[in-house]
């Protein structure tokens, strides 16, 4: 930082620049980060202090306050942005276009997110499920499922890439065709645990593997209770599908809550260890969920209909998410109903067929998506409706 | 029915007398039992009354008005007095002193109980435990240890003696050394399922079994929906352990809700049959049930601290249920904390030891038994104190 940046404030990319510096400070998690930041103003002003301005703040020692010299004086920054560059990570800062709508919301959004892969502005209709990494094979079933029909229903599925329930949440919605994200403790191109760089690829692949530490970070202690601020504060919701006494998924359940966000759970046995901490969260106020409609009811309402690229209205959360052969369908099927004008608001399914310039079996294969997504209901009679 | 009687209305042994024939129609359950008194005003009338009065009545066909007729001109009442006499079985009339209390309260309570054994007053301290036929080792288990650990805490436990999880809750009172009422849709002399005859004895020897149906009754359709608003009726609160969808313990908590009594509820895992009633009830406002402390919450502040008969202030439940040596014991701990006077209500286990005049295994044993009454705890360093 030279001289001249102290008379003039930073901004544009030179703020960004000091945003990087400071997500680079080694042991420095959100809640320091954010004392920092309150207390000088800016990044800039914090790489500008004196050792002896930087101790005034509190938990910043000798040691943090020679950190803070000589990144500095250093290059960081910009290697951590060239490394980005030829990796593949962008770069998301807190008040550009590309930030989180949702995480923007809650009380302290992480100022840069480092992203592998893409976020689309459907994640904003995301659920988080989260749970035990000791999970039992009831628990990671449950969350497998769960992840897979949120996901066809068309939301994308938020979680932290753990062992056990998280890996299961995120596999479940990747085979069901869906949207997952991934948000880690340790940098995006540092996964933990090892064992899921594998599934941090597909994740990546199908969605984003996402996080707030620069992209070869190591994780610290402390880094995972701010972790999961931002899985709670990505989602609509928080569901807890197994955890025991004081996992960190209950700390996810409980920002969610104190973020305004809804909060969900799985039951289990009550002899079970790992089913404690969700039997508890219902207890203390959390929605019980047996299925996904237990979910559905409560977060659709708060989608709201909208018009899409293609003039129509689109009036669920899965219909953002449709292949184009279901969008056809879906299409031929309102059209139906239109042309029908008998107040009816159901089709046969014969007439569908002749009414789609496709083979039987996509036109087939599509009304069966679109009855997992939850958009069409199959009636008796061999008729069609919409939910 | 003599003449006479229609001049001068039935009261006392008469009263009583025509009740007991109106219990022994054959086919008439609680709810037409009740229309049939609505409509006449008394037993008494109802046997009076000419059969095209009888058919006035909704659901009396030519067949019930002929069974009325044949019973009032029999000594079928005098035979089944003389039935329950012989084989020591009490009939108590709504009105009269030995009627609990509590069943008396609901909108219909049974003109007459049927009682094999004994209703002693602190059966008023009830809690029914009700679920599954076919239920799952999880959820005898669980049915099993709870009616254990309310018993201990001085709760009668009030079930229907079916398969499942009403007979693990009696086995689990009975084990804890604690009471326990069976409520049968048959005649408590006609147990049924005949497997649970041995059962129905222990039952009768350590609470009662009770029936609103005369004691050789063949449980009739109809019967158990009926029986169901006395299980629930005799209890301060209802806890469905397993339940499938429809099940009749569902309709046991329904009516325990309706009644204004508590509704508790043992979670399961979602993808159990046997947990998707008891999950349902809690998404429908039943209390969650981990363990016995989330029973005793809801249902401690419903009693009200009494004198016992020893002038000494009863301060819990499980206080009434004390034998001689907890009580001694008790009596021993209260006294240390009124001598010490130093405004500690704890006391040092060997300060207890010397206060009673008994072993110091039988004192240990006592004081274990208070631990598991949830009378007495104990704190670190050996002292005791008052829960």
């Amino acid at each position: 930082m030279n001289a001249a940046a102290v008379d003039r404030p930073a901004t544009g990319p030179e703020l960004f620049l000091n945003h990087v510096r400071l997500a680079c400070l080694p042991g420095v998690g959100s809640i320091l980060r954010k004392r920092l930041l309150d207390h000088f103003g800016s990044p800039e002003a914090i790489f500008t202090a004196t050792a002896g301005e930087l101790r005034a703040v509190h938990k910043v020692g000798p040691k943090l306050a020679d950190a803070i010299a000589t990144l500095a004086a250093s290059r960081i920054a910009e290697e951590t942005i060239d490394l980005c560059r030829r990796r593949g990570v962008e770069i998301l800062a807190e008040g550009t276009a590309g930030y989180p709508r949702l995480l923007a919301q809650i009380d302290d959004p992480p100022p840069l997110l480092f992203v592998k892969g893409r976020l689309e502005p459907c994640d904003g209709l995301a659920v988080s499920i989260v749970g035990a990494r000791h999970a039992t094979a009831y628990g990671r079933r449950t969350a497998f499922q769960l992840a897979g029909s949120l996901a066809r229903a068309g939301y994308t599925i938020v979680s932290g890439l753990a062992r056990g329930i998280d890996a299961a949440a995120h596999r479940g919605a990747l085979d069901a065709g869906g949207r997952t994200l991934a948000v880690l403790g340790s940098g995006v191109l540092s996964v933990y645990p090892p064992e899921h760089a594998e599934l941090a690829v597909e994740v990546a692949g199908r969605g984003a593997v996402i996080s707030e530490a620069p992209p070869l970070a190591t994780p610290i202690p402390g880094a995972f209770p701010s972790r999961n601020r931002i899985v709670s504060g990505l989602s609509l919701g928080t569901l807890v599908v197994e955890a025991a006494d004081r996992s960190g998924a209950l700390i996810t359940a409980r920002l969610a809550g104190e973020q305004g966000r809804e909060v969900f759970a799985v039951p289990g046995p009550i002899d079970g260890r790992m089913s404690r901490g969700s039997n508890r969260l219902i207890q203390d106020g959390a929605k019980l969920v047996t299925n996904v409609d237990d979910v559905l009811e409560e977060l659709g309402p708060l989608f709201e209909p909208t018009p899409a690229a293609d003039g129509r209205e689109v009036r669920s959360p899965a219909e953002l998410r449709l292949d184009e052969v279901e969008r056809t369908v879906l299409a031929a099927f309102d059209r139906a109903v239109a042309d029908a004008g008998d107040g009816q608001a159901t089709v046969d399914v014969d007439d569908l067929l002749a009414g789609c310039e496709l083979t039987v079996s996509r036109v087939l294969a599509a009304v069966g998506a679109l009855e997992m997504r939850r958009i069409i209901t199959r009636l008796p009679g061999n008729r069609l409706a919409r939910i």
